[in-house]
């Protein structure tokens, strides 16, 4: 018998009749001898309804106050589909109930619409599973210290799932969503992407936070924290599906250093065309330029993601960094009005027709000559780098968007990804 | 400055544009210096889509375990208007807070679907109130002490209000709705009916349980357990009519005996057709008859209105009662596989196409002859009565279902209602 975590993304419990083959599911596990505690998201577009509703009545300027009350509205879409997966399990013959995230309680910060998860009490949960009851939890909320709602942002639930696994040592987190694994690129994109049998934590978090969307980025630290074995896999296999094969389905994420293991330099490709890039030419290359510059940005809340400074010439720099493309025209503004004067720059530019590509895997740290493999491939191609970050286990470099996919298709081909260790095709 | 609650029904909550409109005519009251406690009800039609999606898991059998999960789906319409609702008076400039039920706490006993109010602890609420801010509260809901959701049935935001209300001490609960407050009978049947400016506790509860649909019978209850001065009015006047105009409009329910004024005997008709009678025949007249019947009829769960026994003739006696006409089938059926049976009746007969018309006035306590004018006024449209039960502030017949607007037309004219003290013409 083993203590395993279900997570149900929102298009899983898209409708009643999905909700019941989610109930199916479950308990089958559950008839198999297992505990099972699930953590379901909010029906599909129910968030956006509430959000929608409250937007229309939102203050002029966001405050706590607004944000805490965003929190209240927001978090009952988990709640309904909490009581109606405990419903659904009762119509299938397995005690069932249903806590929200602070009747278990699930702690966080006061940090309202974008909350952390402090503790988790388990206290009443494990009660209800030695009854033999299935606990259904709600994703995507919890209770500060002063007894008020909060969410953790979104896709919170994933978060949600994976720390109530931590929390009880489940044996288990299997993340149901609507693909069928962890691809070594987007299978819209390139159509010999192949699903990997399984990828290492170090990979999944670059992986996530380079724009795939399989899982929140803040789920997969959280299991890398605490070394909670995890599992995507898809919602939509038929529900009576053979458990052991289920059991091995989807992508494992994995803890293991594996270093017996041949292991491919890369794992995947990950892109995102949601950045812009900015730049200030000629600022005199001096003690403090960066704090200046970042700073006047980090006040404005904007958010930075790669920042580049070239070498000086004659005590002078250029200096560039990446924002969300939604920030875009407001950095320009911020810049050309206030950074480069006070900075004696000679020039502001900018581009948001970007894109960046990025290439992963733990491989890289004993493969040496993938950087070099990968600009050779995009200068094969006709596309010209514009900016470049590294990591220990990643290689980013922005292009112009227009080239996306040809540079990730190119890309896909060069590493061999269609041939992956550990991957199955289509 | 006083202490006001407001509570507003799901009607006067049905759009983003009716919040704002409850927002700006809370916000007046507010600056006209009171301290604003405010119970919303769910958006209207939510509710039902909330338990509409709950039908469709449920299992074979309501259990206690799926009234609980019920709970936890439906209170959720409140939560999001309470939310809602606090926005939308933070864009009007007024610093607004919100809180479910359990953070407050209301607290319930466990009867999930129905639960009773026991208590409401105010130091939270008080604490925001001192801070300057309205405090938004769930209507409907509490919670039990392990900490379930519980919901107090249909139009249970009504008794969440006046609890509140009477917990706080406040100076007034006004209950805002879409009729602008109590008539001498339903308008849409009889076009004389008039408002009554002003009505006793104990008319209010006979009105409510007699089928006045204005206010849940449970909030009256409450309102002359704790003495809760309670008005109900329009939220449909324009939000910036003058507030000392609007403090006096709808209908003021009141608990002075008013013994120095003028009263009339009967201040209202009241209606309503879910009933249906059954009748047992020839049943032996013994000690012990009324209960063997009645302990069938609750040991099936069904509720029980009226009940008469005639007087017995030769040892024998007829036995009625009236049941909600949704139980009239089961009802004939448990009478004639079992009771007739055993008690050896004669026969069983019944007719759902029964009305009930009554009229309340705390007035009848010092008027004579206000039965035989009622029954005087029946006659003479040539109406029948077919069963007769009394309190001492209300008369009620049963009668042919298809008379019903006619004898509450004439009832209403022959009792002056049209000329009632303490009432508008409309």
């Amino acid at each position: 018998m083993a203590l395993i975590v279900h997570k149900y993304g929102g298009t899983s419990m898209g409708s009643t009749e999905r909700i019941q083959n989610v109930a199916k599911r479950v308990a089958k596990w559950h008839r198999a001898g297992h505990q099972m505690v699930v953590v379901p998201s909010a029906m599909s577009g129910e968030t956006n309804r509430l959000l929608g509703l409250a937007k229309e009545l939102a203050p002029a300027k966001a405050t706590p106050a607004y944000d805490r009350e965003l929190d209240m509205i927001a978090a009952t879409g988990e709640q309904v589909s909490v009581g109606l997966l405990s419903i659904a399990l009762q119509a299938e013959g397995v005690e069932a109930i249903g806590f929200s995230g602070w009747q278990v309680p699930i702690k966080t910060n006061s940090a309202h619409t974008k909350a952390r998860i402090e503790s988790i009490d388990d206290a009443r949960v494990r009660s209800e599973l030695a009854k033999g009851k299935v606990v259904i939890i709600t994703g995507f909320q919890g209770i500060d210290e002063n007894q008020n709602i909060t969410t953790l942002g979104r896709g919170g639930s994933d978060t949600s799932a994976v720390a109530v696994a931590a929390a009880m040592k489940a044996d288990e987190c299997l993340i149901y969503t609507d693909v069928d694994g962890v691809y070594t690129t987007d299978p819209r994109v390139v159509q010999d992407a192949r699903r990997l049998t399984r990828i290492s934590f170090e990979e999944m978090l670059e992986m996530a936070s380079l724009g795939s969307k399989v899982l929140q980025i803040r789920s997969v630290e959280f299991a890398g924290k605490y070394r909670v074995p995890m599992r995507v896999l898809s919602s939509f296999t038929p529900w009576d599906i053979d458990i052991n094969e289920e059991a091995q389905s989807g992508t494992l994420i994995t803890f293991e250093d594996d270093e017996n293991m041949e292991q491919a330099a890369v794992s995947g490709i990950a892109f995102n065309r949601d950045e812009a890039k900015v730049s200030l030419l000629g600022v005199s290359d001096t003690p403090g330029i960066a704090f200046r510059i970042l700073g006047s940005v980090a006040d404005a809340n904007i958010d930075v993601d790669m920042i580049i400074q070239n070498l000086s010439k004659e005590g002078m720099t250029d200096f560039s960094f990446t924002v969300h493309r939604n920030d875009y025209a407001k950095t320009i503004d911020l810049l050309k009005e206030k950074v480069a004067g006070e900075l004696g720059a000679s020039e502001v530019t900018g581009d948001a027709k970007i894109c960046k590509v990025s290439v992963v895997g733990i491989g890289m740290r004993s493969h040496a000559g993938v950087a070099s493999k990968m600009f050779r491939c995009l200068s094969e191609e006709g596309i010209n780098i514009q900016m470049i970050s590294t990591s220990e286990i990643k290689i980013s470099v922005v292009i112009d968007e227009k080239y996306m996919e040809l540079a990730v298709r190119a890309l896909h081909r060069a590493f061999d990804l269609d041939l992956a260790v550990g991957s199955d095709k289509l």
